[in-house]
């Protein structure tokens, strides 16, 4: 049966073509900081589109924040933020640009050194409100509180999640899509189908409801993720990506239900250590996982493979493993390498490595039944490669 | 495709077995309005346990509150509130409490006649915030701003919506739900059914994810609606029908594709008239409103037959008209009756009342795509006969 669970959700979303351009009527009559990337909405018009939207408002740019947002980096925008006494924060761009300011928003009325925020000593107590444009369909971030933040001194990825971090307002606008690159359009369908799984992939508590939501956005990236990745103008399918990129990490599919964010945990490790692409690090580490669990987690593995993928077989582990080798095939197809040795040679570093981690951080025991511990991170490596 | 939309919706959900007995923790302290029913929460212990949770809090009581609740009770409600100026009300009960508390948290500081709520003449600039005790799934109510007022002298039953009018929490809690009776049992399942296909049953847009939820919730309340109706102590399926019944009626189902509420409209004449109840009123209109429009609907009438009850033929509207039949068995199978002929002698006093009404009010061209005239509504209550 289900948990018991509160969930609240206060952002608002405004989403349709061409949103963008009523920016200015979100915007509340306060000093801004403009938040953006690596300079692709100057290629592509949407900074133009936002300063045109804004009109007269008093507003300060920082920009520069990297794809996994960078602590150093996002520092700065702190110090900005304070110096120009700024009052909310716009954040355009995809996850790492959203993600980096929350936790600048957060970070701003902190006292104490930023860094404590991800690792939990520091107890958030206020953040600057902040309003999103997100230009790239993926993380779900522009409708929960998360944030995933990366150092480089240290080569660590951490994330942290706040109530005052939700933002006031999230315009989803496919017109801001056309121009994404390939890479990016892959790496974000991958990891809205991988939030889902982390959501789905445990042992069956009869939430029948949560369950259809998460084979609903399965099937619905599967029927669309090609398209949108291959076909750039298809609103259809850009639509639906959009939608369903929000639906996976908004909060619903989590619900009283037991999570495994264990693909995610060893994911990060390898984006901080050898720089490969979130969403190809999901789809390196999913297939193996699941494959070394698949004993424990194969009602939900196999239920998935029936509903999904119409796997019709009756042995239950026999499905199980059919529908990982199903999801590997679609990640494949899609256009990502789900071989680790594609990336890199030294494995032996990164199974040493990322499991004395692990360690380090006393993650002995993830995923929903403890099953994960260092050893069976380095087997899984192993499996990846 | 889509079209543009905005969603947001501030319900705290608190969601779990026994959650009752934390509601003082939710309670501002304020001076409180507790408004509830009939009386069934005296006998069934649920009024002790809201004593015993909100401990000292200042409180006037106003009980009496009817199923399908009527205006002249309400402002009665509304002149002791005024009267003993109240600051928050705690609604505890099903739909027609929290739909009757809604209404007297907007007119209690509305200047007016608390009518033209309901008659869309005036406008609702605030409300007295209120929270709720659920202890009936059906309605959605608890997640939405959505109201639905009957008013004795007329006979009428209208509607209104108001972005004041969210419930600041709603407590939804399965150990309140064992002593209710059979018929608001299946009153529930069919209303929150029917809310579904409302949002659902129209034209293709290519709205993958809404349809997959709305998909799920039909699956949902099929595979749980008998047991939920006949095992009162069935906790499973007491939490998923609760779940299920939310997110019928959350605002997500409706984002962005069109929706037709004729059944409701039909329906709520039918309670008006002749006092049938609500849930029951939408099982008698729509198999007829379907079969009646089974050409124009049929294609989402099809997915929904594939999809939902696994049709398998290849004719498009066979495959509709199945649906039908199969949605029409479904609700006898729960316990409703959906024939007219069942509950009234006088079939051309409601064909004549109705169709007039809806000329009165200039509903002449209801359903996504204008065809429920008033013509039609006589011809769909002579199908339901």
């Amino acid at each position: 049966m289900l948990a018991a669970f509160e969930y609240q959700n206060p952002v608002r979303v405004v989403f349709g073509e061409n949103k963008i351009d009523s920016l200015g009527s979100l915007l509340p009559d306060k000093k801004i900081l403009l938040l953006y990337g690596q300079g692709s909405i100057f290629k592509n018009g949407t900074y133009d589109r936002v300063k045109t939207a804004i009109r007269n408002a008093e507003m300060v740019e920082f920009g520069g924040i990297e794809a996994n947002p960078v602590y150093e980096t996002l520092m700065k925008a702190v110090e900005l933020g304070k110096k120009e006494k700024i009052e909310f924060i716009l954040a355009v761009g995809g996850g790492s640009v959203i993600d980096g300011a929350k936790f600048v928003a957060a970070a701003i009325p902190y006292n104490g050194d930023g860094w404590d925020i991800l690792t939990k000593k520091g107890v958030i107590k206020s953040a600057v409100p902040l309003g999103t444009v997100l230009t790239l369909p993926a993380t779900g971030t522009e409708m929960n509180s998360n944030s995933v933040i990366s150092r480089a001194e240290t080569k660590e990825k951490l994330s942290f999640a706040s109530p005052f971090c939700y933002p006031v307002f999230s315009i989803m606008d496919i017109s801001l899509l056309p121009s994404l690159p390939e890479r990016q359009r892959i790496n974000g369908v991958i990891d809205a189908f991988v939030h889902t799984t982390e959501q789905y992939m445990t042992y069956p508590v009869n939430a029948k409801m949560q369950d259809r939501i998460a084979e609903g956005i399965f099937s619905t990236l599967i029927e669309e993720g090609h398209t949108y990745i291959h076909e750039p103008g298809n609103k259809e399918a850009a639509t639906n990506v959009l939608y369903t990129a929000m639906m996976a990490l908004n909060g619903w599919l989590s619900t009283g239900v037991p999570t495994d964010w264990s693909i995610h945990m060893v994911g990060h490790e390898l984006t901080a250590l050898i720089g490969v692409d979130h969403g190809i690090s999901l789809a390196i580490i999913l297939p193996s996982m699941y494959r070394r669990l698949a004993e424990s987690k194969q009602e939900k593995l196999a239920q998935y493979a029936r509903r999904v993928w119409n796997v019709e077989e009756k042995d239950t582990l026999k499905v199980a493993l059919k529908g990982i080798d199903l999801t590997e095939k679609f990640f494949n197809d899609l256009g990502a390498v789900t071989r680790l040795s594609h990336y890199t040679d030294d494995r032996k570093f990164l199974q040493d490595e990322i499991s004395r981690r692990f360690e380090s951080r006393k993650w002995l025991k993830f995923g929903e039944k403890g099953e994960v511990t260092p050893e069976v991170v380095r087997e899984v490596i192993e499996m990846a490669w």
